[in-house]
């Protein structure tokens, strides 16, 4: 089923910005003083169109699949552990899902083209897991695209009806996928211009020799596909199942208005794709940290956005968006919390300048 | 009383720190891959002599005074804000009480020396609030020593004292005081030997021009003092009381290996004389924040630390600390919740590099 996206207002158009403005600068702190909190706070009142946005029930999908390239080397960790990650993810012993749990998110694993079956024969169902698996892993792109086009919009599509059913108002961006950093890196490349070689690092840990070649391989792979140049030809591409799934879950949260948490690199690359198709998906869209994978600090560049934290993560999951959400909590208790000059009668700033 | 402060052990002396790196480079994910994480993962567990370290009953101390200095408009705000913002703290309202509340810290104000009486007559107590006044503000330092030594050593004296009756193994470090930023710009400017314009900034708010009348003023004061040399001596030279309370309270929390969490340009000062007195300090100390204040980043640098975050932060209070808070939840829970490659059945990194 061919993939409509919705039409995004602009969420800067209303008064709100401005009364949230005025209600920020009327806190008993100097103007400004809290920095990012303050534009963050601004943020999630315009997503959520209220003075006092409240976060609720957030929930964080790890979308998860296989990578056809990933036999190619391009990763200094084996396949199957995608599928041995998620079990981890499932059993509750991955980062994310310490993080998670410890700062009260909900995380599910969707299992978008695990190259593994989750569910014994005859299960249809297992807590924390959504397969909406399109095949077990997708082609190898260096020699075909990943996905047909018709596998890419079922992806899609199954991302947005997941986001029909999820509960809350946000959503926190989290991937799984041995060999998807490199489908991260084509999909930058492609979309932005960049040489090839800027957008791709070391991943999961390969050694400068190594990225060296990945960079070679990914060189070759990009002009094979010279010709996909939409953003959805890229993606069926490039792939994987698991950003395909994730770009429809975005696009149907942007319409939604719930507030989306960019975790790093992989998830970055599909709020890329994301952006093209639609521009003001990005007014929805917190980052929540510039991560240790080259490429994604250019990345956050070529959107121009900040993120929230920079602490050299570069493990993906989902943990960078985990470890930033109580600053979304701190931003809204900020903004329903504080008292005001007024009514805590506290002195506001010096009329005329200090001599 | 004069002042002795405890020796320190060296916390990376023993075989502690190779075994919580050992640990955490078995926790499934690709080793370092939490970044700044697992950096403060080591030093939580290295600090509390653990390897799952936890977190025991986090304490933020405000400590307030008022500075005789702030007569002369260093500040964009007056002098009454102090005790204002003491009673805001108190009521809950501040952004520190919202943030700490959020976060599961506990709050308690120090007043230290504020020029206000917090207390009704015939009351001893009030929740929430230590009373530890040396006097009704220092003196104004441009044109004698802020403090006497005897108020400098008795205002450390009760700092060591406070802490030996807290509870938990966490101290965070908040302050309020128009025109401590000054006083911290001048310990600075001594301790390190940078020219005062580099560590003097707008403070709360000033605009250009003021903030080059406060440096010239500040230059003068600096210049009155050139004979205090020594830790203790720029201390009392400069003040406030809050400092010097905090100094000590850090100094008996280094001893009693709690975690220190250090907010801002302030507490960096006060932690600058505490390395200059007992350089081991630093190992207990994590820093939450670099502010938006001009001269903390040259500070960090100086100390050789690196902030948790970047977010322009400039209000003070323990704010940017009780922020950072729920990111050394997030390292324990690390240590303590992940599984290990083994017990999680995951493949390990490929022993070969990928070809």
């Amino acid at each position: 089923m061919p993939v409509e996206f919705p039409n995004l207002s602009d969420l800067r158009d209303g008064r709100l910005s401005e009364s949230l403005q005025a209600i920020l600068d009327n806190k008993t702190k100097p103007p400004g003083s809290l920095g990012q909190l303050e534009t963050l706070a601004r943020q999630l009142g315009e997503i959520l169109g209220s003075e006092t946005p409240e976060l609720v029930a957030p929930q964080l999908l790890v979308f998860a699949g296989d990578h056809g390239l990933a036999a190619r080397g391009v990763s200094a960790y084996p396949g199957d552990v995608t599928w041995q990650m998620v079990e981890n993810f499932l059993a509750g012993g991955a980062a994310v899902s310490v993080l998670a749990r410890l700062h009260g998110v909900t995380l599910s694993v969707v299992d978008c083209g695990v190259a593994h079956d989750f569910l014994a024969p005859g299960n249809v169902v297992r807590p924390g897991l959504l397969v909406r698996k399109i095949a077990a892993g997708t082609a190898d792109s260096s020699t075909q695209p990943a996905m047909t086009v018709a596998q890419c919009e079922m992806a899609i599509n199954n991302g947005m009806a997941l986001v029909r059913q999820l509960p809350g108002n946000v959503l926190l961006l989290g991937e799984m996928g041995i060999g998807n950093t490199s489908a991260a890196s084509l999909l930058m490349a492609r979309l932005s211009g960049a040489p090839i070689a800027q957008c791709t690092g070391a991943g999961t840990g390969l050694d400068e020799a190594a990225v060296v070649r990945k960079t070679a391989l990914l060189s070759q792979v990009l002009e094979r596909h010279a010709k996909a140049l939409s953003p959805l030809q890229a993606l069926a591409a490039f792939g994987g199942f698991e950003m395909a799934t994730m770009l429809g879950s975005v696009m149907q949260a942007a319409r939604q208005r719930r507030v989306i948490v960019v975790d790093g690199f992989i998830t970055g690359a599909v709020v890329m794709l994301a952006h093209a198709l639609q521009p003001l998906v990005l007014q929805r869209c917190v980052f929540a940290h510039r991560s240790g994978e080259r490429g994604h600090g250019l990345m956050l560049e070529q959107l121009g956005v900040r993120p929230m934290l920079d602490l050299g993560l570069r493990l993906g999951e989902g943990s960078g968006a985990a470890l930033a959400w109580p600053l979304l909590r701190s931003a809204c208790a900020i903004l329903s919390d504080m008292a005001s000059f007024a009514s805590a009668g506290v002195s506001q700033k010096s009329a005329t300048a200090p001599h």
